[in-house]
């Protein structure tokens, strides 16, 4: 996997509402109604990860979910984060 | 729900292999096997964080899982905070 350049990045972004470039990740925060639907979709998301054999960098407390996004092996961003980030957009706008 | 001392929190933590008090909440980090193995783990954990409706500040990468608990209302750590904490390593043990 090829590590993306900060412009392919910034405009791949463009795609993507709500994600940000941010300490060498890509990010975004969700809130949802309660903690149970929080960890309901994080499961559905989790299932999406381990498809793929990409893991985020995630957080959680209560209602909000933090996600971070990069590639450890290529030191950066790549195809595959933003390949996870649709995923994930996918996952939560099916909600 | 009464937040506990200093005194009260470093007293309680000894009865807690390798949890701390940093930054006004007890904390723990757990290594599994693989990312399958941390999540399913973290959903034995939500689904008793919600049945005592008390929620952690938790994050977690591939197989590492970091864990702070603290009782938002108290503005401290509380009862809670270490009944929760002794569910969570009821849990860990069990595996």
């Amino acid at each position: 996997m090829i590590k993306l350049s900060e412009t392919e990045i910034q405009q791949k972004l463009q795609e993507l509402e709500g994600w940000e470039y941010i300490d060498g990740a890509i990010e975004t925060t969700f809130e949802f109604k309660n903690f149970k639907e929080t960890f309901s979709i994080m499961t559905r998301i989790a299932f999406e990860c381990e498809a793929q054999n990409h893991h985020p960098n995630w957080s959680n407390v209560y209602n909000t979910l933090n996600i971070r996004l990069n590639t450890h092996d290529a030191n950066g961003v790549t195809q595959k984060d933003f390949q996870l980030a649709q995923s994930i957009e996918g996952i939560i706008d099916s909600e």
